[in-house]
C-alpha cells in the first residue's frame, strides 16, 4: 500500500462451540464453518472455544489452500480453544495466560480446566504491521450473583495490559473475541478505555444482522432461551475491537453478524453468532499518535469502580482462604487426637479405644481426605488472594501516575 | 539528557535467599541489605527471593528516603519473590508468569510453588524509556542428569519472548536476576541471541570481583561446597544484562561483585553475590535500529538446540502422563471390583467377602487415594505436554520465519 491507497481487512470472529461430547452437533457445525471459511475467503479468521485439537487439524487441513497460515494456542487442560486462520504469514505469536480463571472445584462451570488466555500473532500486510489478539474470558454463569466478576475484571485488566505493552511497536491492533460481558460493563469500559480500542459495532459506517448486534440470541437454537430471559432481543458479547496507533486510520465499513442460523442450513454454525467485520486501513500524511481511549477523569473513574470490584473479589477470597486453612487445622487436631488415643491403645496406657476398628479407620481416613482438599483450596485461595491484591495495587499505581502526570 | 551528555546509571542485583523459616540468618542479612542500600544509593535495585511480604515491607519502610518508588511482584503460594527499589517514578508494570515452573509433587526442590515469572517496570529518565526486567528462572539442582532443563529452556523462551514484544516502544532494555544458567548453557545463547542483549559482564570496561564473574562461590559461608566441587572457581548464574533499541548506545563502564562476604562484615548478603554495573547511555545522531543478537546462522543452530531439548522433555512429559493415566485406570478398576463384591455380598448374590470388613475398607480408600492422585497428576503432565508442544510449535515457527526471511 503506497500514498493514499486503502487496504481492505475482512476478519471473521466466532465461539465455535466445539466442545468434544459435550456441544450438539459438533462435527456437523465445525464442517459448515470450514466449508463457509473456504468459500468466504476473509482475510484473518479468529477462533475461540475451538477445544479439541483434532478439530483445529481437521480445519486446518481443509483451509490449507486459502488460509496458508494458522495458528493454535495451547494451554490449561483442555486447551484456550483460541486458534487463527490467516491469509497472511504469522511472524510471530506469544500466549499470556490469565492469572485467574474461576476454581477447580467448580466442575460444573469448568472455565478453570481451559486455562484461559490471550493470543497474539503478528502479521504484516502490505509493509503494515498488525498486533492481531483473539481472547476469550470467563463466562458468566448468573448477572445477579455473578461470583466471577472479580475474575473477568482481573482477565480484563491484564488484557489490556498486555495489549497495551505489546503493541507499542504495530501499526494497528486488532482484538476479536468472546469477552463475556455486555457492552456497558464494567470491564468493556475499562479495557476500552485502557487501550483505547474501539468497537467495530458502534462505529461501523454500515451494519446487517441481529438487533443491538447481539450475538447471543433466543433465535438461535442452541442457546438456553431461560437464560437470556432477560434479554428478549439477546446479548452482544463477542467483539471485534481495533485501533490505528501510528500513522495510520482505521475505519469499519462494514459489520455482519449471523442471525441464529448457518446461510441456507436450518442449523446455526454455534450458539454463538458470528461477527465479520471489513476495516479500510489507510495511511497518513502524518503519525496520528498514540489514541486516547476515554477522557482521563472518565478514565480514573472506571479503573476506580474496577478497583473497587477487585477489592470486593479480594475480601470474599481472604474469607474463603481462612475458612479453608480452619477447616484444615481441624482435620489435622482431629488426626492427632486420633494418633494419641491410638497410641494409648498400643502402649495399654490408655483408657482404650472408644470406637470399633473400623469406624476409628474410616474416620482417620475422613480426616486424611478433609485435611489434603482444605490444604489445597487453602493454598488456592492464597494464589487468587495475591493475584487479586497485585490487580489492585496495579490499578492503585496507574491511578497514581494518571493523576500526577495527566 | 540532551545533546551528547551522558547519563549515568547504578544497578544492583541480588538474589537475597531470603526464605522465612529456612534461610540462615535471614533478618540480619536482610537489614544488612538495606543499610548499604541506603547507603550507596544505586538508581535501581532488582531482587529476587525477597519470598516474604513482611521482608519487602521492612525493606520498603527503610529505603523510603533513598528509593522512593518500588514494586512487589506477586504470584503462586508463595510469591514471585521479584521486587524493584527506584530513584525514579514506576510507571508501569507487568507480570509473566512462566508456564511451566517444575513439579508440585517435587516438595523438597519447591520451586513449584514460588510462580516463578518475569517482572517488568518501565521508568523514565531524562526522557529516556527504560524497560526494566527483573526474573528468577528454575534452579538446577543436578547437573548431570537435570530433569528440569527442559521447564528452564521453556522459561529463558518465554523470558526472550516476552521482552522481544514488550520492549518494542523502549529506549533501554535491562535485564537482572538470577538466570540458573551458566553463561555457555543452551539457554542463555537463546535468550541472548533472540533478543539482542548483552552481557555486562562480557562488555564491562572494568571488572572488579570474583574470577569469572561467578556468583555462586566456594568463598560465601552459606553456599553447599559439595555441589561447587566441579567448579572450583564457583559459577556465574546471577546476570545483568542490557540493550539499547532506539537511538541510545549503552555501555558497561564498570561491573562489579561482592566476594563472598558483606563490606566490613563477617557474613555475605546472600548465598549469591551481588552485580553491580554502572551504565552510561548516549543518545546517538542518528537512529542505531534494532541491534542484532547473534549471526542469524548461529541463531538457527541455537534454536534448533533449544528445540531439541524441549522435544526431549516432551517425549518425558507423554511418558509420564501415559503413566499416570494408566495408573488411574488400575485404582479405577479396583475401585469397580470392590463395588461389585460389594454389592454381591449385600443382595446374597455373590460368594461372600473374601476379605476382612477393615481391610476391605482400608483397600477402598487406598484405591480412592491413588485415582485422586494419579488423575490429578495425569492433568498436570498433560498441562505440561501442551506448553512443551507449544513452546516446540513457537520455536518451529520461528526457525521457519528466519530462514524464508532472512
Amino acid at each position: 500500500m503506497e500514498g493514499n491507497s486503502t487496504l481492505q481487512l475482512r476478519i471473521f470472529d466466532l465461539n465455535c462451540w466445539a466442545i468434544r461430547y459435550l456441544s450438539k452437533r459438533r462435527q456437523e457445525r465445525v464442517r459448515l464453518i470450514g466449508d463457509m471459511l473456504c468459500r468466504e475467503h476473509f482475510d484473518l479468521v479468529l477462533l475461540q472455544e475451538v477445544w479439541s485439537e483434532w478439530d483445529y487439524s481437521g480445519l486446518n487441513a481443509k483451509l490449507g489452500g486459502c488460509y496458508p497460515f494458522s495458528h493454535y494456542f495451547r494451554s490449561g487442560v483442555i486447551g484456550s480453544g483460541l486458534c487463527v486462520f490467516s491469509r497472511f504469514p504469522i511472524l510471530d505469536t506469544l500466549l499470556y495466560q490469565y492469572s485467574l480463571n474461576g476454581y477447580p472445584y467448580m466442575l460444573q462451570h469448568g472455565d478453570w480446566f481451559c486455562g484461559k488466555s490471550v493470543g497474539l500473532i503478528i502479521i504484516k500486510i502490505s509493509g503494515i504491521v498488525f498486533n492481531v489478539y483473539v481472547t476469550h474470558l470467563h463466562a458468566e454463569y448468573c448477572r445477579e450473583k455473578d461470583a466471577y466478576l472479580p475474575h473477568r475484571l482481573v482477565q480484563a485488566w491484564e488484557l489490556a495490559q498486555f495489549i497495551r505493552h505489546t503493541s507499542k511497536a504495530a501499526d494497528v491492533v486488532l482484538l476479536g473475541g468472546d469477552l463475556n460481558m455486555h457492552p456497558e460493563d464494567v470491564g468493556i469500559r475499562l479495557l476500552r478505555g485502557w487501550t483505547g480500542l474501539r468497537d467495530a459495532f458502534t462505529e461501523a459506517a454500515c451494519f446487517e444482522g441481529c438487533e443491538d448486534g447481539c450475538t447471543l440470541i433466543p433465535n438461535n437454537c442452541f442457546t438456553i432461551k431461560a437464560e437470556l430471559m432477560p434479554f428478549p432481543l439477546g446479548i452482544r458479547i463477542d467483539y471485534i475491537l481495533y485501533k490505528a496507533i501510528s500513522s495510520f486510520t482505521v475505519r469499519c465499513e462494514e459489520l455482519k453478524t449471523t442471525m441464529g442460523r448457518a446461510p441456507g442450513m436450518d442449523i446455526p454454525f454455534s450458539d454463538h453468532e458470528a461477527v465479520m467485520a471489513t476495516l479500510h486501513i489507510q495511511r497518513q500524511g502524518q503519525a496520528a499518535g498514540v489514541p486516547v481511549g476515554m477522557a482521563e477523569p472518565m478514565l480514573v473513574d472506571v479503573v476506580t469502580e474496577a478497583r473497587m470490584e477487585v477489592g470486593v473479589g479480594l475480601r470474599a477470597a481472604q474469607q474463603q482462604r481462612y475458612s479453608m486453612g480452619r477447616l484444615a487445622i481441624l482435620a489435622l487436631l482431629l488426626l492427632l487426637l486420633q494418633a494419641v488415643a491410638a497410641l494409648g491403645t498400643l502402649t495399654g496406657l490408655g483408657v482404650g479405644q472408644p470406637f470399633p476398628k473400623l469406624t476409628f479407620s474410616l474416620l482417620a481416613f475422613l480426616a486424611i481426605g478433609v485435611l489434603l482438599l482444605a490444604t489445597g483450596l487453602h493454598l488456592f485461595h492464597t494464589i487468587e488472594v495475591k493475584m487479586l491484591q497485585g490487580t489492585e495495587e496495579q490499578m492503585r499505581m496507574v491511578l497514581r501516575v494518571l493523576q500526577e502526570h495527566p
